[in-house]
């Protein structure tokens, strides 16, 4: 594995339909999920799905609130190892009641499913601070 | 998104070529990285390439040293959202200087490129807590 540059790394991040989300829970312990987003002025935008508040998808809210400490990855694998890559960034999170319209436009933009079904509800917002990548090749 | 049985989100995560690990590192951080597994016995096991000791990739071992609890996380994505699904598994890992046989042979047997290069260093052994599923579906 040899390192991709910042740059490198973080175009493939950009470019990337899905990221596993990072946040830690209430007992420290690590809790992964992942996310569909959108890269808006170098900030990561991901929406919740409205879902009734026993779900556990809205644990990574109540985890971001007591901790906004994230990672996010995104990865590449293939049977042919000299094609693996992957990204990782680090970055801060915080909780929004709902996403800034600018954000849920690049959102929809992006996504298709998200034209029928609008994101309504909380969103996440991420400033990375730290992007590194490797690549098999 | 509904809930997968245990047994199926197991069945599919066993099967799953790749998944993500997250540690957490010194300052609490968590960390992610892809990895290559077998389950021999309900345990995950996964090897460590031999790599200088500078190589960031070894970081999982100090972060698995000082705290075991670490979460993986294989995931389907698709940009038809109805086929998407996930499964996260909780568990507690503890680093081997070597892997036992029966892992390692686990290991080569499931990864073709391991046949020519096998794995000779550390290992991470997982044992499973829960493991949780959702599908779109």
């Amino acid at each position: 594995m040899a390192s991709l540059s910042e740059s490198e790394a973080w175009a493939r991040f950009v470019a990337a339909p899905v990221a596993i989300l990072a946040t830690i829970d209430p007992g420290g312990r690590p809790q992964q999920v992942p996310i569909v987003f959108a890269v808006v002025d170098r900030v990561v935008v991901t929406a919740v799905d409205q879902k009734p508040k026993r779900s556990p998808r809205l644990a990574r809210l109540a985890n971001i609130e007591a901790d906004p400490r994230v990672n996010l990855l995104v990865e590449h694998y293939s049977t042919d190892w000299d094609e693996l890559w992957w990204v990782r960034v680090d970055g801060d999170a915080r909780v929004v009641d709902r996403l800034d319209d600018h954000h849920l436009a690049a959102l929809v933009s992006r996504y298709p499913p998200y034209r029928d079904n609008r994101p309504s509800g909380a969103g996440i917002v991420i400033r990375p601070s730290r992007c590194v990548g490797w690549s098999a090749t």
